[in-house]
């Protein structure tokens, strides 16, 4: 991970946020080729799920909505994290992840607490989970109810089991909620009648817009709308690199379908996450599918799946899929009073469509590619490091080098090679700083699949080689001689 | 103006942002047109200015930054609306809109004023303007001015001129500062030491980056630093569809060179800026350049032009060209102790690179597009509404019909014809819903530059047009049959 990160910040991929500040924890900026390869990802997300299908269209919502919106979604009062103070040093902690380690015997123990306290008992247990709020990752139900239902429990166990990282000591306070959703105040009067959300994911933004997309594009079902957009989270304890963030961003799908047919839907973007894995150029044998039992799903979730990665760190969350039933659409036509249904057909009643989220973090995709492609090897005797980008996805598709700067006929010759590739694909970069060793390295490490090298024999020196350039090849280091005229088919 | 508001939501290009829940003033949300329209021209001045120049590479900044970097641009202290209150009625407006219409007046009164009392001096006022922050746009020196030099004598000119618009009495109170920034809280601690603000502009991110651009990829001067994202200004009254908004995307370049050279580069991104404006189909006679006054500059600027655009709504600030000299760089060099410099060539001593700004508003310049492009005639005896969009920037470039949706062999036709191309051009589109006429007149109002209908002749009913399929033209109506072997060369 270290070398990921470093190599990230010396070559232009991702820098930590406000660096030169002193940085603010949980946001990073995107470097110039950082912004690329990220611009790829979403494109060929785009183009795979909104463009490329005809029964989705895409949606650009604000970041800032009427607040009612996520007290109908259940964030306002559900979007937590366990929060525990210590009371000899004062620091304040994540109790899930406090516990992190230990989960298998905060179980065990709960178990045996509650039966200890007959005011504890399973079945309150399950009705805690049955109305909790909606579940924005698998784990949240387990947070929430650390704080909701058991908070006195893992006091408890917190004091048995847990020394204070800070003060070493167990002198923990009980857990309670702290709403993860950044809020803040619009208009002129700054009275807390006018608080407003940064939104914690783009979804609402969908459910919001459904009867609008309806009503203006008409189309049949099932259909489904897609959104690639920031979300804000107030992680307590962001961490690993860009996987958990403050900032993020999100490509979102909402697919609404009868309710009968939901498990074909959710069989086929099962099967479509993988092709989106397959085409961005992520490790397929890295990638686990795990079901998740109905015991850790929100109450109204009839099947999630959560596609998790090997990251560097663990095997963690990639993307989610799932069915989510009518649960959203219902909560916003309750509270707005507008009708969020689709006509039957003849003879048929309106219906609330049922709706299958395959959702993907961008952050963590662009993480996930990084470390499948992030490669050590050895060339031509040299230890060299190199990133195996799948073209789709290189930030730079191939650069293009004079033998020598400072031959004029070189650089005029590699100026019009460049000019004419430019044209056709615009990540292409030109290089002439340093040896070609140098070059090479450098396109090695931001992913170039391809180096092209204009030298004395494209200029004719050697009659036969005349229009002829080396085309150098990022994973071998092998090169060739190509016609100038066929280097587009080539890159392409 | 009502005419294109009302078709962006009957088309599905631009909705009310939580237009359910009874919307949030100054949000506004892009539906499935909309969002391909606001990507095409976001990928048009990307490839245009960031991808398309050697001398210029991408970034994108989060939004959230450390609080310092605001301290150190003038945000905090300056980024402010004049506010008064109507101690009668209790309602907030701004002082500066009340005055819109008495500008002239108020310079004249002030002047009087002045000369009245001696604790106003002019030297004050222009020491006032030295002094103030940064200008973001043209007319914030004079709003600035209202509230921290003039406060007391703009409460004198309302009292003595312009009635409360909501109670009709003139009893108000001193015009006050009013931060346009939206606060927010990080971390779990919420005690006023976590403030941060959403970004109110993009460039902070970019001089903030300066140093961590020029470590990795070694640009050479001159160059430039383009980015495209969210912004955020907590507007007390928004107002004109996306002209005026509280959430608002900005595409904004700086451009370093060497301070001796800033008059060169200024007119270069002048002359680059036109190019902008003739690619994207924004109307360049509805397009006017307006010098900035010196004494309405920024005092660190020599020079500052607004291109403003006659919007329906009247003539207004559409982008923005300002040489901000070395303000910025020297801001944050000094408020972070962290040097942000060039090397000088052999012998020169390093250097802080003077700034250029290129600065366009990326929902304003949909809307002068939307502007531009409107356009209503008669069509065969018939009014008609188009949107007479550019190839590059139509959110669908072609659309394919069969000539009956209940004719199998027609749509089989049809669609061997729509996946061709769909290939080839992701922003194709598949239309069989209603009669011909009714799809014209859809693909009419969203722009589409050319429809392509497959009838019994493309099956060979009649021998001579086996293969070709008519090609209707958005502009004139007029219809050609062309065969389908040519149809992606026509559409490129």
């Amino acid at each position: 991970m270290e070398k990921i990160i470093s190599l990230c910040k010396r070559r232009g991929f991702i820098f930590q946020g406000s660096e030169i500040y002193g940085g603010l924890t949980g946001t990073w900026d995107y470097g110039p080729y950082g912004i690329e390869l990220k611009n790829n990802i979403k494109n060929l997300w785009w183009r795979m799920f909104v463009q490329g299908r005809d029964d989705m269209v895409g949606l650009d919502a604000a970041i800032l909505m009427n607040p009612r919106a996520w007290e109908a979604s259940g964030h306002v009062s559900g979007f937590s994290d366990p929060l525990v103070d210590c009371k000899k040093c004062g620091t304040r902690q994540r109790a899930d992840v406090l516990m992190e380690d230990k989960k298998s015997l905060f179980q065990e123990k709960v178990n045996e607490y509650m039966n200890e306290d007959v005011t504890y008992s399973r079945s309150k247990k399950t009705a805690f989970i049955e109305s909790s709020g909606i579940p924005y990752e698998r784990t949240d139900v387990a947070r929430k109810a650390i704080t909701e239902y058991i908070g006195p429990l893992a006091q408890r166990f917190l004091n048995e089991h847990i020394n204070c990282p800070a003060c070493n000591s167990r002198a923990w306070g009980e857990p309670h909620k702290f709403n993860m959703m950044f809020k803040t105040s619009i208009g002129a009067i700054d009275d807390g009648s006018s608080i407003s959300y940064l939104r914690p994911e783009t979804a609402g933004g969908i459910f919001v817009n459904f009867k609008n997309v309806v009503d203006s594009v008409h189309p049949k079902m099932p259909f489904g709308i897609g959104q690639i957009g920031k979300a804000f989270r107030n992680e307590i304890a962001p961490r690993d690199f860009i996987f958990r963030v403050r900032e993020l961003e999100q490509m979102e799908i909402e697919y609404f379908v009868k309710p009968s047919d939901w498990e074909g839907s959710f069989e086929e973007w099962r099967q479509e996450v993988h092709h989106f894995i397959d085409a961005v150029g992520i490790d397929e044998k890295a990638v686990h599918e795990l079901e998740v039992a109905p015991e850790d799903r929100a109450h109204y979730s009839k099947r999630t799946i959560d596609f998790e990665f090997d990251f560097p760190f663990g095997r963690k969350e990639l993307f989610g899929l799932a069915y989510r039933t009518d649960f959203d659409l219902s909560a916003h036509a309750g509270a707005s009073g507008v009708k969020l249904e689709m006509q039957g057909e003849e003879g048929e009643k309106p219906y609330t469509p049922h709706v299958i989220e395959p959702s993907f973090g961008v952050d963590r995709t662009v993480l996930a590619v990084l470390a499948s492609v992030y490669t050590e090897d050895e060339l031509g005797g040299e230890p060299r490091t190199y990133l195996k980008f799948n073209k789709a996805v290189a930030p730079i598709k191939a650069a293009v080098f004079p033998l020598l700067k400072n031959k004029p006929e070189l650089v005029a010759k590699a100026r019009e090679v460049y000019t004419m590739l430019k044209q056709e694909v615009p990540q292409i970069m030109w290089d002439d700083n340093g040896n070609i060793g140098k070059r090479y390295r450098r396109q090695d490490e931001i992913g170039t699949p391809v180096c092209i090298t204009i030298d004395f024999d494209t200029l004719g020196e050697t009659a036969d080689f005349k229009d002829t350039v080396t085309v150098r090849d990022r994973d071998t280091g092998e090169q060739q001689r190509v016609k100038i005229e066929d280097l587009t088919n080539i890159i392409n």
